[in-house]
């Protein structure tokens, strides 16, 4: 089944000890999006402005992303700058642009209400929530979000808890909203808001998932080569929730693969700027990196 | 098939938020020791003073453990002080007491010559080649070492490494020996110096093994509770030598299988202080770890 995607679409500025970028095509909804469509149909709802280069969308199109829910309006793309040092787990803001972004309160087109697989990607939880409420009834919600909205907009990210199926956060993230250290109880107070599953993205050192009846753990797939983190979290969200729209039946298995998929699709996007990566790799190549993966870590 | 350890043992005063404990029982040879000794009869070489309790050597026969080979010399024993904070990956070193260990020049027993797999828990890397030239023909020699002997010994090290076959350091001792970030280069660089194997140990996040036919890598079993972290490198590395000399065979399949005994073993160790954890387990709870571990990263 397809997916609908809503969060950010972003021109960013990215420096790595590995190279920089400007003007690069980003934001959460952009990499989610793209990472979804190589395992189906991807409706993508964002807000850009007349500075978004064409090849951009036509870019999107090629990937078979539906592109009728976004927005491009009179005014400026939000703009993310960063420069990443050698940990590359995070990056330093150098400015944030929201400029379009700030007055985005998207409409659904009404042929994505009746859309059962939803991904908001990180992006303002009232965003967030105004999307949940426009959606008929989806089957499966995974929500993002960032330590921003922890910060501030607590209250909102906890209705958007409450009403997703599926949290994605990173440890750091985890640990802020929940006051706790260690992960397990992290994630055990991050479910008592309603979500079913939580994943805890750990960057370079992989991911867990847990639910109130099992948990999972991951380590991430070691590259030698890597040139920029940017939007990893996004495309590894992408990648899982685009595995299991393509699925028939959803269970605790498909979910352990779709966090499989999800690892892997990150480990492309880092191997260069930007989506660059992405525009370069085929079904095929998901598919030999998913076996080799899991050869390494099966025992 | 029964190993050999040598390495130290010591009386730890250790503070974590989670409490303490005064000259309790430690040393890299006793965490590895005892851990080994749940699969399989291990020797002991090492020294200790005559301080050292009476009680301590009767927990170490308990386990099977011949301790023949341990030094009761006249003097006192090596002990180390050290200090976690919420950070337990580091621990700050407060005081270090070589005492006996100063002069330690271990003379293997006749009867120990013969032993076929080796574990050179971390201690002076000329003891270890000491200990390597007087054995005849050991099949596996597994060695340890610590940032310490890199920045001091780096010569001897070096040496250890060209004769053994498995290196067991922790990331940032790959890193500090290599000069490479990367883990994949780091490893590489470490397998350029002799070993077959390279396991590379990433404490909470993990352990990787690398070869220059494959790799593999494992998270943590991840623990609600924590008490003490130290000895579980030592802990980790007795299980999985522990586990592979009880093989017929020793191939791909088991290295994995002796990576996940050995972190499942270090996961028994920090739930309490010093070797506490360990007097309260059996096999039979080894395996059912085991066998959840597996389910828990399996896709």
């Amino acid at each position: 089944m397809s997916i609908l995607v809503v969060g950010t679409v972003a021109l960013d500025n990215v420096t790595t000890p590995f190279g920089k970028v400007k003007n690069a095509l980003g934001g959460s909804a952009t990499y989610s999006a793209v990472s979804a469509s190589f395992f189906g149909k991807v409706k993508l709802v964002g807000i850009v402005g007349k500075d978004f280069p064409r090849q951009f969308i036509s870019f999107l199109i090629s990937h078979n992303i539906d592109t009728n829910g976004l927005d491009i309006a009179r005014g400026k793309t939000f703009s993310w700058s960063g420069k990443y040092t050698f940990d590359l787990n995070n990056p330093q803001t150098l400015k944030t642009e929201l400029n379009l972004l700030a007055r985005f309160n998207p409409n659904i087109p009404e042929e994505y209400k009746k859309e059962r697989f939803l991904f908001l990607a990180n992006i303002d939880p009232h965003v967030q929530l105004s999307v949940l409420k426009q959606l008929y009834r989806p089957k499966l919600v995974v929500a993002d979000t960032m330590n921003y909205w922890i910060e501030h907009e607590k209250k909102a990210l906890k209705k958007v808890m409450q009403k997703s199926d599926i949290l994605v956060v990173n440890d750091a993230e985890a640990r802020e909203f929940s006051g706790e250290s260690n992960l397990l109880k992290a994630a055990k107070a991050l479910l008592a808001h309603g979500p079913l599953l939580v994943i805890i993205k750990r960057g370079e050192h992989g991911c867990s998932l847990f639910s109130p009846s099992f948990t999972f753990h991951i380590p991430a797939y070691l590259l030698e080569d890597l040139a920029d983190p940017t939007g990893a979290g996004d495309t590894f969200a992408g990648g899982f929730l685009g595995y299991l729209a393509s699925c028939s039946r959803i269970n605790e298995g498909t979910f352990k693969k779709a966090i499989a998929y999800g690892t892997i699709m990150a480990s492309f996007v880092v191997e260069d700027f930007s989506l660059n990566r992405l525009k370069k790799i085929t079904k095929k190549d998901i598919q030999a990196r998913f076996i080799h993966f899991r050869k390494m870590t099966r025992f």
